[in-house]
């Protein structure tokens, strides 16, 4: 009786500024989460050796890039360091329209995009460092960039926290564990959402009806 | 640093009709879940053996219950069968000031009489049976009731699922430990949604500073 619930799929977005620990938490994500995929980007930087087409992006030159901007085939879509990122609406839309669940790794600027097409369907996660001296740990870890490098990350990290205040759920980070188990709760509470539950009313009204 | 974080209790209201499973959902809730609290409401009817005041109720009489209605003491408050039942408000508000999580065990009436107080606060589950024959199962399996009183119930329970559409998340109880899993992870991320975060400002802007 109740297979006649069903739900479109969301979006969950993990945005927040490099060196919190955001990559961490969305691969563990998808680990523990079957029912949830990320979502490919599609790109014109070159592919790098062990990258797959169509797997860890879809690579297309720029011509064709700028066709798909026009055709409004990107849900949002970038320029970073002289080459372009999007996202590709068509495949997510399936997703959702199947009931599957769709992971995203987008900065601000992607999220305000998306939000403007598909707000219904979209929870928005931002992650925090739990201390500047853990940010700053973390930004100097990477590799041996000079330290020029490191202090334009952190003027990039601070303007991309600027934004927490346009999220739906706050994570500060200060244990991987229990941060990948908080997206969890918010994945699996959205889930319960009344306004995602499709064909409640009329489940309800079978139960009502003694049926 | 992020001890500057801290945020208000919420107060969790699970309705449903009888016979949906909502007393074993609470009671395994509160075994699972430390930092939540059961409500404890004040009633005029009779303490009856085993019962101790202030825990299982407030006892009070009828005066005194007009008395308290009067002063606006009662967050929501019912008279049923004869007796009159009402949440306090001071302890509830001294609880969500304090950090403190509250569960509520009440239905749509009261769920409608607290919104209308504290909406910012209010998290609200409703719990369905997964089928007419399991409601019916539950509601005769109660005690050895005659039949009108079953009848009875069940036009209840009609009435108390028509009020579905009024909750935020909506629990298909098919299996117990799924549903308490269910509301454990609302609850999870209802705690860490931006608005309830105070002190998010703050932590971040000493984060941007590098302080």
């Amino acid at each position: 009786m109740d297979d006649a619930i069903y739900r479109r799929g969301l979006m969950l977005v993990l945005s927040s500024p490099s060196g919190a620990g955001k990559t961490s938490i969305s691969r563990e994500l998808l680990r523990r989460e079957p029912g949830l995929a990320m979502s490919v980007s599609a790109t014109t930087r070159p592919k790098r050796p062990g990258e797959t087409d169509g797997l860890d992006y879809f690579f297309v030159d720029q011509t064709e890039f700028g066709l798909r901007i026009n055709r409004g085939e990107f849900l949002e879509h970038a320029k970073v360091f002289g080459n372009y990122y999007g996202t590709p609406r068509g495949p997510v839309e399936a997703s959702l329209g199947e009931g599957r669940d769709v992971l995203f790794d987008i900065d601000w600027q992607g999220t305000q995009q998306i939000r403007e097409k598909l707000a219904a369907d979209l929870v928005t996660v931002f992650i925090l460092p739990p201390s500047t001296a853990e940010l700053e740990r973390r930004l100097n870890a990477r590799a041996q960039d000079p330290a020029h490098v490191v202090a334009q990350r952190m003027a990039q990290a601070s303007n991309e926290m600027s934004h927490w205040p346009e999220y739906d759920y706050i994570v500060v980070n200060r244990d991987l564990d229990r941060s990948v188990a908080e997206v969890q709760s918010v994945l699996a509470a959205e889930r319960i959402k009344r306004e995602r539950q499709i064909g409640l009313g009329d489940f309800v009204k079978r139960l009502r009806d003694g049926r």
